[in-house]
C-alpha cells in the first residue's frame, strides 16, 4: 500500500479470484467455467477482418447486442443494460442502488458482495442461511433496502422458487431487489418475466458460464428502463468502451446459436446428476444443485484435506476457508469424463482415509 | 433516472462518447482510432483455438503481458498496471489518490477528468490554460493535491517538456502525479522514466490509439511498486478480470510487432504535418500538436459549421461546445488521403463561405 492511498480503501480487502496454477495442467473444476467451447458458429465468426476492425471503438450502447437479447427474451432494449460482465454490473448496482438502508444478503453467497457493499461503504446485513444451507425468503420481505439474492446461490447450488421472488419484490416497493441468475441456466427458473411487474427488479446475467464465454467479459441485467437508465449512467461515468468490440459481435452470434448452448446445459445437468449420485454412494453430503458446480462435504476428509488431496491428483476445486463451510469443496461440474476422474481420485483417497 | 438511485449520483453529468452514427459510411476522424488496423503478425495470431479458449477466464495478474511490456520499457513487472482500457485506470487513479485535497488538471483537457471528479465526490480545481492554450506548469507546482496532466494534452495536442513535469513532481511529494500519456507516441516524449525516482508519479498509457487497438480494451500504467498495489486492490475490488483473454493474447502480440507500429506512428505525423500545412494554408488557426489530432478554428467559420459542413460532406470531426474552444474542432489525423477529404472540403466551405 503507497501512503497516497485514499483512508476509505486502506482497510479494503479485495476479492480472491479462483486460482489460475500455471505449474502443470489440471482438471479445472475450480471457477465455475464450461468444459465445452463456444458453438461453432460462434467461432467461425471470428475473422481477420474482425481483428483489423480492433482499431475501431466498439459502440458503447451495445444496440446491436441488446437487440439480439430482446427477441430472444422477448423484452424492449429499454430493459436491457450490457456490460464487462456480471461483476462489473453487480459493482453498479451496489453504488446506484444500496442507498443509506443498505444492502442485505445471504452470509453464505458469492464472495463478492461483501467487497462491494464495502468498497461503497455500504451498510450491510449478513441473513444467515438456514442450517441445511436453504434460504428463508421470509427474512428478506419488508427490509426496505437492497436485497441481494443469487439464484441458484452461489456456492450451495441452491434455488428458491419464484413465488418466494415475488413475495420480496412486493415487500420490498421502495428498494430494489437484485437476483443474481449468473448460474439460472442450468436448470434454475428465472424471474426475469417479472419485471414487467416490479419496477423494483433487476436481473443480472453472464455470458461466463452456460454461454462459454468466461475469458470474453460479457454480462447483461434485465430491468425497468428507469433501472437500467440509472445503470448506463455510472457506465457512461466510468468507462463506456468496456465492452470489447470483439466479445460484443460473438455476443450477438451466441445469442443466434440458441439450441447448441441448451444442449451443452443438458449435458452439463447431465453429468451433475450422474456425479450427485456417484458422490453419495462415496458418503458426501451433496447439496441439491441447480447450478453448473456441486457443493459437497464427506464426514472423513476436511474440506482443505479434500482440496489437497484432489490438487496433488491433478484436479482443482475450490475451497472456501469461513467457518461455516470450511468443510465443504465447490466442484464444476465438467465434462463426463472428467467428473469419472474425480471420482475416481475420491474413492482413492476415501479409500486411503479409511 | 429511477427514483431507487443514490442521491449521490442523481446530478452525476456523464461523459459524452464521441458519435458512432449509423446512418451511412463516414470518413471517421472524430475519435482518435488509428486509420491502420493492428500489425498483421497480430491478426494472424487470432485462430480459432485462441476463441475456443474464451470458455476459460482470463489470466487477472496479466502477467504475460506485464512481462513483454517490463522488457520493452526497461522496467519491472512490479511497475505495471492493466485495465481494461486508459479510461478504467484513470477511474481508479481517481479513487484511489484524490483525497481530500482533491485534484487539479486544466479548464480544457480530457472531458472525463471532471466527471471522475463528482462520480468520486471529489474537489476539483480547474486551472485555466493560458490564453494560447499552453500550460504553465508553475501553477501546477507545490499544490499538494492530485494533479492530472494529459501530455500531450487533448484536445489541444500540446505538450510540456520532461524538466516541467519534474519541477511537478518535486514540489507536490505529498501527492500523486498523474501524466497521461495516451497520445505520447506521435512524437512526444514520455517521462515514464521518471517513475525509478519519484514514487508520486503515475504515467497512464493506452493501446487504443497508437496501437491500433481501440476496440480490445486495454490500458497500462507505469508507477512505483506501491502505486500499482493500490491500483490492483481497487481492480480485485471491483472486476479482477475485466481484460479479455483475447486482448491479452493480442496484446502481446502487439509488444512483439513494435516496429509496425514505430512505422504507422511515422506515417501518422507525417500526415499531420502535410495536413497542419494544408490548414493554415487555408486561413486555420492550427494548434502545434504532438498528437493523433489536429485542433485547428478558422476566421469565418465558427466550430459548429465546421462540423456540420464537414459532416454533410461524410467527414465527422469533434465538436465540444464548450465557451473557450467553441469555434475549434478537433480532427483525427487519418490516412493521408483520408486528409486530402478532408482538405478538399474545407476548401470547398471556405470558398462558400466568403
Amino acid at each position: 500500500m503507497s501512503r497516497f492511498l485514499n483512508s476509505r480503501y486502506q482497510g479494503l480487502e479485495a476479492y480472491t479470484p479462483g486460482e489460475q496454477p500455471r505449474d502443470m495442467v489440471y482438471i479445472k473444476l475450480n471457477t465455475n467455467e464450461s468444459p465445452y467451447p463456444p458453438a461453432p458458429s460462434v467461432v467461425a465468426a471470428m475473422d481477420a477482418k474482425q481483428v483489423e476492425n480492433l482499431r475501431l471503438y466498439s459502440d458503447p450502447t451495445g444496440l446491436s447486442l441488446k437487440q439480439k437479447l430482446a427477441e430472444l427474451y422477448d423484452l424492449s432494449v429499454e430493459n436491457i443494460f450490457i456490460s464487462n460482465g456480471s461483476d462489473d454490473i453487480l459493482n453498479f448496482a451496489f453504488m446506484a442502488f444500496a442507498g443509506e438502508s443498505g444492502a442485505a444478503f445471504a452470509d453464505i453467497t458469492y464472495g463478492f458482495y461483501p467487497v462491494y457493499g464495502e468498497l461503497h461503504n455500504v451498510k450491510v446485513d449478513l441473513i444467515p442461511l438456514e442450517v441445511d444451507f436453504s434460504l428463508d425468503y421470509k427474512k428478506y420481505c419488508g427490509r426496505n433496502q437492497m436485497i441481494v439474492i443469487a439464484n441458484p446461490n452461489a456456492p450451495t447450488g441452491m434455488e428458491i422458487p419464484l413465488w418466494q421472488i415475488e413475495e420480496i419484490l412486493k415487500s420490498n416497493p421502495d428498494s430494489v431487489v437484485l437476483i443474481d441468475e449468473a448460474y439460472v441456466d442450468f436448470g434454475g427458473t428465472s424471474c426475469y418475466k417479472l419485471i414487467e411487474n416490479y419496477v423494483n427488479l433487476l436481473v443480472v446475467r453472464t455470458f461466463s458460464k452456460s454461454r462459454c464465454l468466461a475469458g470474453a467479459r460479457l454480462g447483461y441485467a434485465f430491468g425497468s428502463p428507469e433501472l437500467i437508465e440509472d445503470l448506463e449512467k455510472l457506465k457512461y461515468s466510468t468507462n463506456p468502451y468496456n465492452v470489447n468490440r470483439l466479445t460484443m459481435m460473438l455476443g450477438c452470434e451466441t445469442v443466434d446459436a440458441e439450441p447448441y448452448y441448451q444442449e451443452v446445459s443438458r449435458k452439463i445437468q447431465t453429468a451433475r446428476a450422474w456425479s450427485e449420485d456417484a458422490l453419495r454412494e462415496l458418503g458426501f453430503c451433496v447439496l441439491p444443485s441447480k447450478a453448473n458446480f456441486i457443493f459437497a462435504s464427506h464426514p472423513d476428509i476436511a474440506g482443505d484435506a479434500l482440496y489437497a488431496g484432489l490438487r496433488q491428483r491433478g484436479i482443482l476445486v475450490r475451497h472456501f476457508t469461513k467457518a461455516r463451510i470450511k468443510d465443504f469443496v465447490r466442484i464444476t461440474v465438467g465434462t463426463q469424463a472428467q467428473m469419472e476422474k474425480l471420482v475416481e481420485a475420491l474413492k482413492e483417497m476415501i479409500g486411503g482415509a479409511k
